[in-house]
C-alpha cells in the first residue's frame, strides 16, 4: 500500500470519532486501487443478482454468472473496494482475502414480491462480515417509506455494531414510497434531504443517485427560491449534497443510475466529478460490458476523479 | 466550572433517587454556560437536518451545514448544553470532548415519510451517548397517537439504561396524533397533560411548547372551569405547566415555537421566564441567523431567564 | 412492626409456594399502618395524574400536585401501602425509604389517544422497582380487549421476574374491550371471571370494581339461575368475587369507584367489608379533599374493615 | 413407587432421544396412580376457570373454588397427573409437592375476548413449571388458525426448553379457526392431522378430542374413501388417530368431549380404549360432581383403560 | 466411508469460506451412499405428514406412519442423506445415529390454514439439530410472498448460527405469493431467480422444482429473448438454473413434482441429470410405494446421475 497522504488524512479527520479499527478500514477503502490517496473512490457493487435476478443482470455477460468474476473485475480495473451480498462474499472471501476491501451488503430486496412498503430484508449481518473479513457493511434505507422506522432502527443497530467491530458503515439511500412521488424519487431537495438522513444516521459513506433538478416537496421549494440554491447543472446539484452531507465532510458518491451509452456513463461520471463528488459506484454499466471494456470503463471513470482535483 | 449554588442543589434534591452519574451530569448542565448556577438552561437543539431537510434548515445560513458550526455556537454563546441527532453528535465528539454537554437525541423522524401514526424512530442510543461522552439522551414522544404504547416502551427501556449509566434523560413532549385536534396540540389542558406524563414516565428534563389557551378535553374543561385555573397570559400557562410537572420539581423548558422576528421571541421568552420556566430550547430561531445575531439573541434569552428570579 | 398475628400467618400460608422476599414484602404489606395484623388493606393509589390528567387530579386540592404530598398522606392516614407510576415513585423513594411499602404501577394509559383496543403502556419494570426499595409492583390488565395476549403475556415476564426478585405482584383486573359491553364492565360474571384470571395469571393481590348486579354473558347468566347464586346485595356479590378467587385464598381489594359523597363512599366501603373483602384501594375520594379529611376518611375506611372481622 | 413394566419401558424406547431428565418425568407420569405401569393415563385437567370463568366451571360442585380441591381429587381418585394454570398449580406446588405429577398449563385463554383468530396468551415458562416441582408443561394449538406460526412458534421454543430442562411436553391439538368449519373441527381426517402435527411439533403427549364420521378436507377425502380408511365407529377412528401419530409410537390421549351422562362418558370411553388411546383427560365431567362421584367415575375410566389391554 | 474423490474436493473448493465443521457434513453427504464420491445426491425427504396430513401421505403405504420406516429406507436404498422435520427426526435420532447424513426441516407449514401470505413457521432450532446429530438443516424461503422478509431474516439467523454449528444450509426455494402468478411458480426465469436468491442468502445446497418453459416477468423475458438464452428442453433449463446458481458453484437439486408414473419419473430425471443437475429429492415417489419398489426407483435414480457425468 502506498503511503498516506494529506487528503486521505484529512478525510481521517472528520470521523475523528470512530475507533481505529474502523479508520484503518476506511483508509484501506481510500488507500486501495488505481485513485489510492486521492481521497476518490470507485466502487464495483453486484448485487442485482438479487435485486433484479440473475439472466436479466448475468445473460449479457455470461462470465458474470461466476461470483469470482466480480471480485476480479474489481481488481483487475485497480477499484477502491467490491461490494455485494452474503452469498457472492462468501464465494470469494477465502480466495481472495486481503486482495481488495470488501464490503457485504447486508440488506436486499427481490423484485419477485410485491411489498405493502419499500423494505428490503436483512440478510446477513455484522457478525458475519468480520468473519469474512470484510471492510465495511453497505445498507439500503429508502426515505419516503411508510416502512422507515423499521429500516433506521435495523440500521441503528448495524451501525452501532459494525463501529464497534472497526467496520465502516457505507449507507444506500434512496427516497421511496408513498412519501414521494416518482420524480421525487430523483428530485434535488429529495436527494439532499436523503444524504442527509444517511449522514445523520452515522453513515460514514453515502450513496445516493444523481439528482435531478426537480424540486419535490413544497416547503422546500420555497426555501430553494427563496435563497436561489444553484441547481441548474448536474454539477450543481451534486454540490449541493455533498454540501447537505455535512458541508462535505462525509463521502458522499453516486450511483451510475441507467445510463448505457459509454460517452453518456463518463459524460455523466463528470458531472459528478465537477460537483465535487467523492466517486462512482458503478454496477451493471461495468460487468454486463466484455471484461476489457468493463476495466477500460472503470479506469476512464477513476481518470476523471482523479483529474477532478 | 464556577462552585455550585444554592439554587442548584435545591433542584438536584428533587433528583434525589438517582445516582451519582446521573446527578453529576445535571450538575454539569445546570453549571454550564453565562447562567450557570441559577437554575435555569438553554439549549441550543439541531435535529432539523433530520426532520425537515438540510436545506430548509440550513440553506439560510449556509454555515450550518457543518456540524461544528452548531456546537460552537453553542458554546460561543453560553448555552447549557447543545442536542443533535447521532450523525451530528459523532462529528463534533473527539474534537469538542468535555466543552460543553451533549445531549444526543436518539430518536427522529423525518418529513419525507407519511406514517399510520406520529412516530419517531430509534436512531440511536445509551451505548452511542456513553462512546460519545454526551450527558444526556433526548427522547421525543407523541402523546395523543395510536403509536403512544411503542414510544412509551421504547422510552422505558432507555430511560432504564440511561440512569444506570448515569445519564440525564431529557423528553420532548409533542401532542399529536388521532387523539388531539390541531388546536389540542398546543391547548394548555393538553400541554400540562404532556407534562405531567413526561414527568411520570422518567424524565428528568421536560421540553413542551408554549401552550395557547384553547382547552381541548371536555373533561379537562369542567375542571379548569370549575377550579378556576389561571390560564389567561402565556406566563400563566406556563405557570399551570410547571406545577403540572410535579408542583415544579421537575425541569420544565419550552420550545421557541415559530416565532420569527427578535422582538416576538424575546417577547414570548419573557412570559415563559415570568411563568417560572427552567429555560429554553431554540434552534432555528438562533441558528438561522447570521452567527453574531444569534450568540446575540442566545445571550438576550439567557438574560431573561437569569433576571427572572 | 408489632408482632405477626394468626390470621396474616393464616394468609401467607396461601402463598407458600413464593420465595421468602415475595412472602417477606407481603408481610410489610400487611403489617404496616393502622390495620396491621387484620388481614385487611387499604391502599392509596395516586395514577390519575397519568391517567386522566394533572388538572383533573390534582386542581380539586392543588398540594397534589407535589408527589410528597401523596406519600406522606399514606403515611399519616395509616395506609397499608402507597401505589404510582415511574416518576412519582422516584420523585420521593429515596428521601421516604422503608416508611410504607411502595407498590410501583409499572403500565399505564393516558386519556389523549384512541387506542384501538384496550391496551396500557409498560412504563417501568422490576428492575426499577428493586432500585426504588418497593415491596410490590402493580399491572393493569383488561380482559375482554382483543389485544388481552399481549398484556397477559407482558405480566407473564413481570411476574415472573418479580417473584424471582421477591416483589409481591399486585393485579388490577379491569374487563374492557370489544368483548364487554358497558354494563359488562362491571357485571357480577364479568368481575368474578376478572378475578379468577388475575388469580391464574400468578397475582398475589388483585383488585376490581365494586360489581353489579348486571349478568353479561349467557352462558354463565343460565349458571348463575340454575345454581342460584346469590347477586341481589353488594355483600353477596363481593362474597361472590371473593370465592371466584381460589375460594378465598387469594387477596381481592376493591377499588372505590365513582363514588364520591362521603356517606356513599363509606356505605359502600361497608358492603365490601361485610361481603368479606380484603380491603379498599381509594385514590381520589382520597387525595382530592383537603388534607385532614382525607386522613379522616381513609381512617373510617380502615375502621370498617377492622370493625368487619 | 412400583417396579417399571415391559409396556412402559416400551414406551420409553420411543423416546430415546430425549435426555433421562425427560424420561423419568414420563416414567413418573405413567408409574403413578392406580393404572401405574399399563402404559395408560387418566389425567385430571382443572383450566375450566380461566377458559370459562369461575361460575360456570365451579358452582355446580362449590368446592372445586378452592385449588386444593382439584389437586386432592386427583390424588385421591388414582390419576396419573393434574394439570392447571399457573395460579392454580402455585397454590399446591408447595404444599403437594411430590405427591402427584403436575403439568403446567402454559398458555391460556379466556372467554372474554373477542380474538382475530384463535390463539391463546402464554401464561406461564419453563423455568416456573421447574420453580413449581412440575413434571410437564401443557400447551394449547389451534391447527387452523391463522395466527398458527405465532403459536407453533412460541411451541417450538418452550418444547426446546422444556426437553433440556428434563420436562415431559404435552400439546393440546384443538383445530379451530378461519382454515376449518365448525364440523371441520372434530372431523377425522382434520383430527388425525392435529395430532401428526403436534408430534411432528415435539410433543411426548398429544391430547385430541374424540373425532368423528366427518371428512373436512377434499383431497383428504379422496384418499380416505380410495384406501378404504376405516372410520365408521369411534374405535376405528381413534385408531386412525393413533396410526397417525408415528404408527402409535407417540403417546395421544382424549378429552371427555362434551358428554355429561355418566353412561355416555363411559360409553365414549370404552370407544376410546378399544381404539388404542393411550388414555383420557377428564375435567367438567369430574370435578363438577360431588367428591365421591368424580373419585368413582375417574376410577371407572382408569378400569376400562386397564382392561382394555 | 470410501476415499474421497477429486470432484467432491472440487465441490468442496466452492465453499472454502466455510468452516471444517460444515465442510466435512457436506463431504459425509457427499460421500454417503450408493453414489458416494460421485459429487451428486439423492435425499429422501418426509414432511409431507407435516404440509399435507398423515392419511394423504401414508395411507397409501401406512408402513410409513412409523418414523422408522423412512430413515431405514433412505438407508437400504442407499440416499445420500434422509430430511424431516423434528419429530420425525427425534423419533429416530438416537437409534440411527451416524447410519446416514440427517437434515432437520425446520420450518413447515401445514394445509389446515388459511395464512394471509405464504410463510412456513419455524419448527426447530440449529440446537436442536445439533443436539440430534443432524449434518444440516432445511428451510423453505417462499420468493415472491409479501411475507418475504420475515423468512429471509429468519433463515439468515438460522444460517449464521448453522454455519457457525458446523452445519450445511440446505433451501428449499419455491416462488409463491402475490408477487407470481400460479404459472409463474415453475416459469424458468422465476426458477432461475428462485436458485440465485437461496444462493445469496448463503444457502449451501438449493433445492427447486424443475422448471417450466413459461416466461413470468416482462422484464425478464426480454433478456431471455434478446440473450437467446437455451430454454426448450428441460435439460436447458435445468443448465440455466444450475448457471443462475453462481455459475454452477453451487450444489442445486430437484424435487421429483407431482410426477407418478415410474416411467415419468425417470424420464424427468434423466432430464435433470442432462441439465447438470446436482441430484434430486424425491420424497412421495419413493415413500407411498411398497418398500421394495421404492428402494428400486431410488436406485434407478441414483444410477441416473451416476451414470451422467
Amino acid at each position: 500500500m502506498a503511503p498516506t497522504t494529506d487528503r486521505v488524512q484529512q478525510i481521517l479527520s472528520w470521523y475523528a470519532s470512530d475507533n481505529a479499527g474502523t479508520r484503518a478500514n476506511l483508509h484501506r477503502m481510500l488507500m486501495t486501487g488505481r485513485i489510492a490517496g486521492t481521497g476518490k473512490m470507485v466502487i464495483l457493487p453486484v448485487d442485482q443478482g438479487f435485486e433484479h435476478g440473475p439472466a436479466r443482470s448475468f445473460a449479457p455477460n455470461p462470465a458474470g454468472y461466476d461470483p469470482e468474476y466480480h471480485v476480479q473485475l474489481a481488481i483487475d480495473s485497480g477499484c477502491n473496494a467490491y461490494a455485494a451480498p452474503l452469498g457472492f462474499i462468501e464465494a470469494v472471501a477465502h480466495k481472495y482475502a486481503g486482495q481488495i476491501p470488501l464490503i457485504l451488503k447486508v440488506n436486499n430486496s427481490d423484485s419477485l414480491a410485491k411489498m405493502p412498503a419499500p423494505i428490503s430484508a436483512v440478510t446477513s449481518s455484522v457478525k458475519e462480515a468480520v468473519r469474512l473479513g470484510c471492510s465495511a457493511i453497505g445498507y439500503t434505507i429508502y426515505p419516503g417509506s411508510s416502512a422507515r422506522n423499521e429500516q433506521y432502527e435495523a440500521l441503528r443497530e448495524l451501525t452501532e455494531e459494525a463501529k464497534a467491530a472497526g467496520l465502516v458503515v457505507v449507507v444506500w439511500s434512496y427516497p421511496r414510497g408513498e412519501g414521494v412521488s416518482k420524480d421525487g424519487e430523483t428530485a434535488i431537495d429529495v436527494a439532499a434531504y436523503a444524504a442527509q438522513i444517511a449522514c445523520q444516521l452515522g453513515a460514514h459513506i453515502v450513496k445516493v443517485k444523481p439528482p435531478k433538478i426537480h424540486l419535490e416537496q413544497a416547503e422546500a421549494k420555497k426555501v430553494y427560491e427563496k435563497q436561489q440554491i444553484p441547481i441548474g447543472t448536474l454539477a450543481e446539484r451534486v454540490r449541493h449534497v455533498v454540501q447537505a452531507s455535512f458541508g462535505g465532510k462525509r463521502i458522499v458518491i453516486f450511483s451510475g443510475g441507467e445510463a448505457k451509452g459509454t460517452d453518456d456513463v463518463l459524460a455523466e461520471v463528470k458531472g459528478l466529478a465537477d460537483g465535487g463528488a467523492f466517486g462512482s459506484i458503478m454496477g451493471r454499466n461495468a460487468f454486463q460490458r466484455p471484461k476489457a471494456e468493463a476495466v477500460k470503463l472503470l479506469q476512464d471513470v477513476q481518470d476523471i476523479f482523479k483529474a477532478a482535483k
